[in-house]
């Protein structure tokens, strides 16, 4: 039987509230199964590129990544955010090692594709490295990611977090039973964005379509539960949507999505 | 026998010359021993706290370290740096993984204590864990580690980066006949501070003793030898000082330490 991994994201919501963030990170540190964080961290970007007298650019509430918001992001994700979350799990006694896709060459990506928009340094991932995080989960480490990925030519590239969460479960599933957890500020997929208890409790395929066609699940949230199916398609085991508090009591309301 | 592992440090100058970084970057990929790399980078992060309205502290050439200066430095070094470093080396071929102390726990320090001076978030190094690191090397990975530490109670520490390089050539040197190299702008320790060619080919401790007597070795170049000489009472076979092509050709002109 495979050994379970749990592969956690969290977003920009989290890691803002330092009380939110110290909570959730106690919580991870206690899970007991092996595990691997996967952080964003867009609105700290956003304020420091304002700092500097950047314009943040956003474009259907994606980043539009030119060369210095790419130095802001770099700083922010791989620095700031990450080494911070890192030196809080090391003091809770989870053995945390702190990676973006080029460390190890644990993601590689390229540079997405100029179509209609050009979203500057985004990275679309190609390949995520199962044996080199193998070998760090065996020797008791936990992987922490940011959302920064690399093309091996020597270019960083801002990549989204839940896409860098769904593809390392997709390929750590062949060697673990894994489990992937989005974390945000609501209690999981809503019927009603104003009503918190609206949760849909189960999504599959064909509930999706629907909820999509009648416009319930809007704009924002699509790629998000595309990144949940298109792990389920790819071996993971199960995909949850819910808040942080989830990781700590697995009976509280989410939504669990199925194929 | 044990195996050859050499440990370069580079500083501010190498990094914030594009061409010299690249084309060190270059060498130190085809060096064909097991290494580490640890790098500097406070040119590059005393611009950014000018660029955020902060005023870096110095005193006797030694950064002041509050709250604000410690993001910038956690931004520049770990962030902006350490990443931008190692994706250079994964497209030579290096498969770099960047560190903190932070990260898998390698180096541990404690804050600075206050004598004269409060050096704020400074750290000073107590342990460094070689077997995380062995692991790592072993597994075909380069090590490039950042000015950064922590204390393990989730607190991130500005460390100096010559220091670093000395302690992690120090741990090492049970398992690995290690040699320490320290890269700058000069070719090694000079007489005549404005005569390149001047360079002492050799310092042993007597002679060392004899140069700061004299005043011939400067404020700034006494950490650094303090720093070699520590590395070789502790076991590194080799220091040698002096400008970063010497990692290709050995025969440059260069200080070399002994005891």
């Amino acid at each position: 039987m495979k050994q379970k991994l749990k592969i956690v994201k969290i977003g920009g919501n989290v890691i803002n509230e330092k009380e939110l963030l110290a909570s959730f990170l106690c919580d991870f540190s206690n899970m007991e199964d092996l595990k691997i964080l996967v952080h964003g961290g867009g609105k700290r970007a956003t304020e420091m590129a304002k700092n500097l007298g950047l314009t943040p650019k956003m474009v259907d509430g994606r980043r539009i990544t030119d060369k210095e918001n790419l130095e802001v992001v770099t700083m922010v994700y791989a620095g700031l955010l990450n080494k911070n979350i890192v030196a809080q799990l090391q003091q809770k006694n989870c053995n945390a090692i702190g990676l973006t896709g080029a460390d190890a060459n644990t993601i590689l990506s390229h540079k997405r594709k100029i179509k209609n928009i050009d979203y500057g340094f985004a990275g679309d991932i190609d390949t995520v490295d199962s044996n080199v995080l193998n070998i760090l989960i065996e020797n008791k480490l936990t992987p922490v990611f940011c959302a920064i990925t690399h093309d091996k030519k020597g270019q960083l590239l801002n990549t989204n977090a839940d896409t860098i969460a769904s593809e390392i479960a997709c390929a750590m599933s062949s060697e673990y039973e894994v489990e992937l957890i989005y974390c945000f500020e609501k209690k999981g997929v809503l019927t009603d964005i104003n009503n918190d208890e609206s949760v849909i409790e189960k999504i599959d395929s064909k509930r999706y379509l629907q909820l999509k066609k009648d416009k319930i699940i809007s704009q924002g949230m699509i790629p998000k539960i595309d990144n949940c199916f298109h792990a389920l398609e790819n071996g993971v085991g199960q995909v949850i949507i819910g808040k942080p508090e989830i990781i700590r009591n697995e009976q509280l309301k989410n939504t669990t999505l199925v194929l």
